[in-house]
C-alpha cells in the first residue's frame, strides 16, 4: 500500500506541489524567534508569579497564599488546556485516513497561537503603560488558550483541505482578529463573555466558514473515498467529545468572577450539556432508518448546550434556564447536521468539513443573544444589588449602565463577533488562494500521506487493487518478501 | 459487510424488531421536558452559587472567596466527572463491535441519570422544607454522578445484550432506587460511606445482575463471535481502566471532610489501588500458561481495591489497612473473573458481559464490611476525640452513638444496598421482558449495527467487490457459512 | 493465528525460555507483602492527613480547612498522576504489536514502584528520628509518582527487549537509586530541583542507557518487523504524548513553593512546551522528503522543552527566557531522533527503542545545566531579599550560600545525576543478563504475544501461513472450523 501511495502522491506532484519542506520550517522558525524577540520586550510575570509576591501580600493584606490567583483559576485552566489540545484534537480524529493532521496540526497550530495571543490579547487588555509591559498570569493563559480556540474551530471546517502552512496563515491572523474583536466587545462595549459563545465560537465558526467559502473546491469529490470515518477513527473522536463534553464547565467558568460567579458557571453548563445529549440522541434516533443513532451527531451536537452557555453562564439564567438552552441547541445542532450542511455544501458551494456551522457558529450566536436577553431580564431581586455590579461589572464609567443597556450592548457585540468572522475570513481565504501555500490536489484531500510520514498498515488495502491480484499487495504490507507468492 | 450485516439484520427483524425509531426520541423527549418542568418548580443555586454569596460570606464572616465549597471540591468533581463519562465509557469499548454502543450510550445514560438524580437526591436530602426548593452547588453534582455510577455499573452487566430504550428504564428506576437505598443508608441508619462500596458498588452491581439473571439469554451462543475483543479494542479499554484507576482517589475523597479527611481518604485509595495492581498481576499470570498475563484480568480487578475502599477511606484505616485491602480484593477479583463468572453463567444461568460481579458487587459487599469492621475498632485515642466525632460525624441525635454500634449499622447498611439491588434489578428485570424495548435477538446482540450507523470498514472488504472469489470468503468471515470452501 | 503464533513460541521456547508463570507472581506476591510489613512499621499519616488536624490548626492558628497542603497539591498530584499512567503508558503504545506491554507493564512498573517509593524517599528525607515513623500526605505521593518517572523513563529504553520480571528488577533499583541520588543532590549539595531535570529525567535517561547497552542484542534486526507503528497505535501514542505535554506545568510546579512559586513554574514550562512544538515541527519537515512530518518527532521532541524546564522553572528565567530554552530543546530533541539515535545504535551498539536519550536524557542534563546558570545570575534586585532567600530555600546551614556557589553545586549535582544512572544502569545491565528473568528471543521481541493472552484479531495474518493459500487460513482466523480446510 505504501508503496501504491507514493505513487499516488508523485503523481499529483506533478499538478500541484504539495511541499512544504522549505515554507513550513521557515514559517517556524521566523515565527518563534518573532515571539522569542517580542516576549523579551513585553512580556514579565505579574505579581502573582513573581517571587515579589510575599511583599505584594503584606501590601495587600493578603492572609495566606492560598488566595493566589493561581489557586482559584488553576484547575480550570489546566481542564480548558486538555479541551484545547486532547478535545479539539482528537474530535478531528474522525477521519479514516487524516488522523494524525486532525490531531497533529491541532497540535501545532495552537502552541503556535497560544504564544501570539499572550502578546496580542496583552497589547490590547493588561498592557501597563507606564512600564510598558505586558504583566502575565495563570488568567493570561486561559485567555491565550481561549484565543487559540477560535482558530482550531476555524480549523474544523478547513480540515484535509488546507496545508499546514496555510493553518499556520489562518491562526495568525485568527488571534489577531479575535483580539481585536475580543477589545471591541468586552472593553468598549463592555459585553460579559465569560465562556466566549461570542468572541470564540461565533466569531471562530463564521471565520472558518467564511474561509472555507472562498476555498471552495468543486471537485472536492474526488476525494470522497476519504471524506468518512472508520469504525476505530470514530472511536478516537469519542475521545475528543468527552474531553470536552466533560470540561466544558471548566472553559465557561475558567474566568469569571471568584467564588459564587464559577461555581454557577459550572453548574449551568453541566445542565445545558446533559440536556443537549438527549435532544442529540433523539433527533439523530428520529432521522434514521431503524431509529440508529449516527456517531457524526453525537460527537457534535451533544456539545452545543456548552457552546449556547457561553455568555449567560455566569448570569443567573436558572437550572431550568440551562436545561432549556441545551434542549434547544441539541435540536438544532442535530439538524444543522441533518439538513443545513448539506444545504451549505450544495446552494452556497460551502465545505464544512467539520460540521462547525452546526457545531460552534450557529449555537454560538444563539449563545450571544441567550446572554442578551437574560441580561436585559436582570433583577436587583434576583441578583441583589451588590450582586447585580459585580455580575455586569457597572463599575466606573458603566456604573449608571442599566440592565436593558446591557442588553442591548451584549446582542450587538454578538453582531460584531459575527462581521468580524465573515470579512476576516473572506480576506483571510483569498490569502490563501495564492497558489504558494502547499495545499493538497481535490484528489488528494483527507489523507496524511500528503503532510506525514505514514506507516505502513496491515489494516489498509487499497479497493483500488483488489480486483488484480490481492495476494501480492496484501502480503507485502507484512513479510514484504513477494518471491513464494509470485512463484505460487 | 455493510449490506451483509443488512440483510442479517433485516432477516431477524422478522423475529424480533429492534427499530427504536420512536421509543427511544419518545421517551429522551418526555423525559428531558418532564426535567425541565421538575427543575424549574424544585431546582435552585445554594447561598454559594448564587449571587447573593456576597452579602452571606458577610453574614458568616467568611474571609474569602477561597472558602467557597467550589475550591474544596470542584478538582475531586471533574475527576469523578472523568471517570464517569471516559472512565466507565472506555472501559466498556473492550468489545470488537460493540464499541460505539459502550461508549456512547454510557454517554446518554450518565447524561439522562444525573438530571433524575439531582431530583430524587434533593427531594430526600436538601429539600428545604419552608420554601419547598432544592438548592443545588458543587457538592450536589458530584453527588449525581455518583447515583449515575449505579446505572453505569449495572449497565455493565447487560453491555451488548439490551436496547437503549431498556437502558433508560434501568437508569429510571436504577437512581430512584439509589436514591431510596442511600436515604435510607445515610440519613436513617447514619453510616458512612463517602466512597460508595456499598450505596454506589454493591447495590449496582447486584441490581445489574439481577436483571441480567432476569433477561437470561439461553441462545446468546450465536453471538459468540462478536462477544470478544480485537487488539485496538482492548488497548481503548484501557484509556478507560487507567482513567477510573488514576482518579478514583478523588472518587472516595469528593465529598469527605473538608481538610484532613479529603487528604486521608485520598492517600488510602490510593495505596489500596497500587496493592490491587500487583496481587491482580500475580493470579493473572499464574492462571495462564506460560504465565501470560489477561487484559480482561487488567483492565478490571486492578479497581477492586478503589471499590473496597469507599467506605473506609475516609477512616484511620491506616497506609498498611490500605494495602491489605488492595492486596485481598485484587485477589478475590481476578479468581472471580476467572471461577465465579463462568460459574455463574454455567449454573446460575447469569450472563455477566463486564464481570461487575467482580468488579463491583464482591468488592463493594467486602467494602462495605470492611468499613463496619474499621469504624467498630475507632478509638479515641487513635482519632482523638473532636476527630472521632467529626469522621462519624456523632452529632444531634446521634452524639451518644458507640463506635460498636456504629459499625453494626454498618455492616447493616451494606445488607441493604444488596437487598435493593437485588429485589430491585428483579423487578425492573421482569419489566424490561416486555416485548416492546427493542431489544437485539440472540445472533445479533454485542453489534453495534443494530443501534448505530456503523461506517464501512477497510478491515471488512468493501461490498463492489463482491463479485471475485477472495470475497466470498472474505464475506463467510462474517456469515460463517463454509460451504464453499468446502466445494472449492 | 493464535496456534501458529503458539507454535512459534514454543518454537523459541526451546532455545529461549519466556514462562514468567513461577516467577512474575512470586516476585508481586513477595513484594508486596514485604510492603505490607514495612508500611506497617513505619508508615503514618503526616499530621494534616491524620484526624488530629483540627487540634493541629489550633496550635498553629490556621485560619481554614483550605489551607490543608492537600488543596495547594491535589490538583497537580492529579495531573501529575496521569502523565505517569497515560502519559508515559500511552506514549510507550506506539509499536503495532506491543501496545498492551507498553500501557500494561508501564501500569504494573509505576503501582510496584511507587511504594518502594514512599519507604525510601520517607528514610531519606521524612523519617521521624524521635518515633521512628515516616509521616505521608499528597506531597509524599507526588514525590513517589516523580520516582516512579525515573525508572518508566528507562523502560522506554528496554521498551519491546525485556521480561516483566526484569522490569520489576529495574523498578527495584531504580526507585532504591533515585533515593539515594535525590537525597544527595537535594539534602547534601542543597539544589534546586523542583521538576527533575537532573534528578528524574538525566537519572533515568542514563539508567536506561546503560542497562540497554549492556543488554545489546546484536540479532535485534530479526524483531525488524515488529519495530515500528501503525496508523493506529501512533494515534494511540498520540494520548500519551499530549497528556504529558499539557500536564508538564503541573509536573514542574507540584512541589515547588506555594504562591508564586507554583503560579511561576506553571508559566515557564508552558511558554517553553509551546516555543518546543514550533521547532520541532520545522526540523521534522526539513529533514524528510517533501517536508512531511514524522510522527515520532511530533510523539517525543515536542516535549523536551518541557524536561528541560524541569530545574529553572521555578525561578525568575523570565517568560523569554523559557521560550529559548523550548526553542533550542526542540531542535535538540529532534536531531537526536535523526541522527544520534542511529549513531548510537550503530557505533556504541546502544538499543533505544523509545529514544528516551533524545527525549529525557540530553535535555535533563541541559535543563540541569541551565538551572545553573539561571541560579547563578540570580539577583536580589529581581529576586527581592526575601524572594531570593525563598527561592533558593538559602536557610539554615545554607544561610550564606552565594547564587554563585549555588550555581555550582546545580551543576555538580547534574554529574552526580548522570553517574548514578550510568554506573548503577551498568549495573542492574549486568544483573539482568543472568539467564533466569524469561526475556524474549532476539526474534521475538515487540511482540505482545509472548507475555499476553492476545485476542484473535482479523486485522493481522501470519506470516508462515503466506505461502499457501492464504484465503482458506484467513478464513480459519474466524471460523475456527479447520477440517473443510485440511480436507480442500
Amino acid at each position: 500500500m505504501g508503496n501504491c501511495c507514493e505513487r499516488v502522491g508523485n503523481f499529483f506532484c506533478r499538478q500541484k506541489n504539495t511541499n512544504v519542506r522549505v515554507s513550513l520550517p521557515a514559517v517556524c522558525f521566523v515565527w518563534q524567534i518573532a515571539m522569542i524577540v517580542l516576549f523579551g520586550v513585553f512580556i514579565r510575570y505579574d505579581e502573582e508569579s513573581d517571587t515579589h509576591w510575599i511583599e505584594h501580600r503584606k501590601d495587600h493584606n493578603i492572609t495566606s497564599d492560598i488566595e493566589n490567583d493561581f489557586y482559584f483559576r488553576y484547575p480550570s485552566f489546566q481542564d480548558v488546556h486538555v479541551m484545547i489540545f486532547v478535545g479539539f484534537g482528537f474530535l478531528m480524529t474522525f477521519l479514516k485516513r487524516y488522523s494524525f493532521g486532525g490531531v497533529g496540526f491541532n497540535f501545532l497550530v495552537a502552541a503556535f497561537g497560544l504564544q501570539w495571543a499572550l502578546l496580542m490579547q496583552g497589547w490590547f487588555h493588561t498592557l501597563d503603560h507606564t512600564t510598558g509591559k505586558i504583566y502575565i498570569g495563570v488568567e493570561s493563559l486561559i485567555n491565550a488558550d481561549f484565543c487559540c480556540a477560535g482558530s482550531l474551530i476555524a480549523y474544523g471546517a478547513l480540515l484535509g483541505k488546507v496545508s499546514p502552512v496555510q493553518l499556520l496563515v489562518v491562526t495568525l491572523f485568527g488571534v489577531t482578529l479575535f483580539a481585536v474583536e475580543e477589545y471591541i466587545i468586552l472593553s468598549l462595549l463592555h459585553c460579559r463573555d465569560a465562556g466566549g459563545s461570542m468572541v470564540i465560537h461565533a466569531f471562530g465558526g463564521y471565520y472558518g466558514l467564511a474561509i472555507s467559502w472562498v476555498l471552495y473546491r468543486p471537485n472536492l469529490h474526488q476525494s470522497k473515498r476519504l471524506n468518512g470515518s472508520v469504525y476505530h477513527s470514530d472511536v478516537f473522536a469519542m475521545i475528543g467529545t468527552l474531553f470536552l463534553w466533560m470540561f466544558w464547565p471548566s472553559f465557561n467558568s475558567a474566568i469569571t468572577d471568584h467564588g459564587d460567579g464559577q461555581h454557577r458557571a459550572a453548574i449551568n453548563t453541566y445542565l445545558a450539556l446533559a440536556s443537549s445529549v438527549l435532544t442529540t440522541v433523539a433527533i439523530s434516533s428520529m432521522s434514521k432508518k431503524g431509529g440508529k443513532v449516527d456517531m457524526v451527531h453525537i460527537q457534535n451536537a451533544t456539545l452545543a448546550g456548552g457552546v449556547a452557555m457561553g455568555t449567560a453562564a455566569e448570569f443567573m439564567i436558572t437550572p431550568y434556564g440551562s436545561l432549556i438552552v441545551g434542549f434547544c441547541c441539541g435540536i438544532i445542532s442535530t439538524f444543522g447536521y441533518l439538513f443545513i450542511t448539506p444545504f451549505l455544501e450544495k446552494y452556497l458551494k460551502l465545505q464544512d468539513t467539520c460540521g462547525v456551522h452546526n457545531l460552534h457558529a450557529l449555537p454560538g450566536m444563539l449563545g450571544g443573544f441567550i446572554g442578551a436577553i437574560v441580561a436585559a431580564a436582570a433583577t436587583e431581586s434576583v441578583y441583589g444589588h451588590e450582586g447585580l455590579i459585580n455580575t455586569f461589572d457597572f463599575e466606573g464609567s458603566f456604573a449608571d449602565r442599566s440592565v436593558g443597556t446591557q442588553g442591548g450592548f451584549q446582542a450587538a457585540g454578538c453582531c460584531v463577533a459575527i462581521a468580524f468572522g465573515l470579512v476576516g475570513g473572506a480576506i483571510v481565504g483569498f490569502i490563501l488562494r495564492f497558489p504558494i501555500w502547499g495545499d493538497p490536489a481535490d484528489d488528494n484531500c483527507f489523507d496524511d500521506e500528503v503532510y506525514w510520514e505514514v506507516p505502513e498498515d496491515e489494516e489498509t488495502i487499497p479497493p483500488v487493487l483488489e480486483y488484480n491480484n490481492h495476494m501480492i499487495h496484501k502480503h507485502q504490507d507484512i513479510s514484504e518478501s513477494n518471491f513464494s507468492v509470485e512463484q505460487s
